[in-house]
């Protein structure tokens, strides 16, 4: 019996890619510049994980995602013609991240599943960022678990882990939902349960995983499709 | 300007004391047990700082309160006569501190509060037990902070500190809201700002403080009082 449900964030729930285009337009197309916004956003998002393997690797201690985030943002930003940004413009910009919207169904379908099942977000983003977009698009936490409680970044264990001994929780107790079939592998991989939401459009129109590329306990098209499979 | 409050719990947000007594007297009581049981849960409280102790001190590697709840637990049962319970009801009384009731005040003082300030229990309970203590009295957290994710126990300074940085705050922009002046005296010396909520009956009648011993930036009746003088 799945008592605990983690979700990945980026992507499973909210739609990053649209939302950073917007926030990047609206913080530097006032400033004259004129990119493609879309095509900077893939580029932002682009360093992520090598920005990680740093970490999980060891080369780099642990550092937030906002740390991570910021380093990536300056590495990008010649590409697109755009230097000596003043210091709070970079600042701002590098909290378009904590502006994200979700997907339609979200608030709806974790609203359905926290009356059975504890919730908590099992991202790499660090907390105050979760606590952001949990409050702009009500998202119903328990709890915020992830990454920077685990001090690493997933795929790697310790970071399922981490999120099951907070909540008490066996890891066959505990259910990942997530967008991306190399998150459920890695949590697969040491017990925990599985299910998949289908984000089609997650890089653009039919570019992101519409069904999982591995066996799953649940395939869903929606988080509200979850809530009617689990009974919530 | 305050943008974050961190509660103290235990005392300052839920009456361990009468909790505590009634969950130990529903599952002790029908073993035939007859005990003060208000007797009980001060004994099983008195243990408390000394086990935080141990791990404060670095003699005993950081455990979650849980864990401390349960050693105490089997110190003080002879006290009371009580040997050879069973696992299960030992594994059962230790969650009487998940099942604690919330004073009069404070759902809805949160609830105010939330509007104005993003907030956090900086607790020496671990998450699950501040997910099980919000869920039963509505408490609406932004995040759980506190003792566990720190991996040490306040007033440890990195306690407070390592709440700060959850939230991306200097310690100036935060506050702690607590019953207990020493609580707040440690979080004041490494540069939060404090509020004091009286809680006279924390031990019984008249025994709780009644009024801070040392100088905080707010003295409150209760938490709809200190979102009144907050403007939440």
């Amino acid at each position: 019996m799945v008592e605990a449900l983690f979700f990945d964030v980026f992507g499973t729930l909210v739609d990053w890619r649209t939302s950073v285009a917007r926030e990047a337009e609206k913080i530097l197309g006032s400033r004259g510049a004129s990119v493609g916004w879309l095509a900077f956003a893939d580029a932002w998002r682009g360093q992520y994980q090598p920005g990680m393997e740093e970490v999980r690797s060891g080369r780099q201690p642990f550092s937030k995602l906002d740390v991570l985030h910021r380093r990536n943002l300056e590495r990008i930003l010649p590409q697109f013609g755009l230097t000596d940004l003043p210091e709070e413009t970079l600042r701002e910009l590098n909290l378009a991240w904590h502006r994200l919207d979700a997907w339609n169904d979200v608030a709806a379908g974790l609203a359905r599943l926290k009356q059975k099942f504890q919730l908590a977000p099992v991202s790499n983003g660090n907390i105050s960022l979760m606590v952001d977009l949990a409050r702009r698009n009500n998202f119903p936490w328990d709890a915020i678990l992830g990454a920077e409680i685990a001090g690493d970044y997933k795929p790697k264990p310790r970071v399922y882990l981490a999120a099951c001994e907070a909540f008490d929780r066996a890891p066959d107790r505990c259910m990942m939902v997530a967008a991306h079939s190399k998150d459920l592998a890695a949590a697969a991989s040491i017990g925990l349960r599985t299910a998949h939401v289908a984000r089609p459009d997650e890089y653009g129109p039919n570019t992101g995983e519409g069904a999982p590329t591995i066996k799953v306990d649940y395939t869903a098209k929606s988080l509200l499709d979850l809530a009617e499979q689990l009974g919530a």
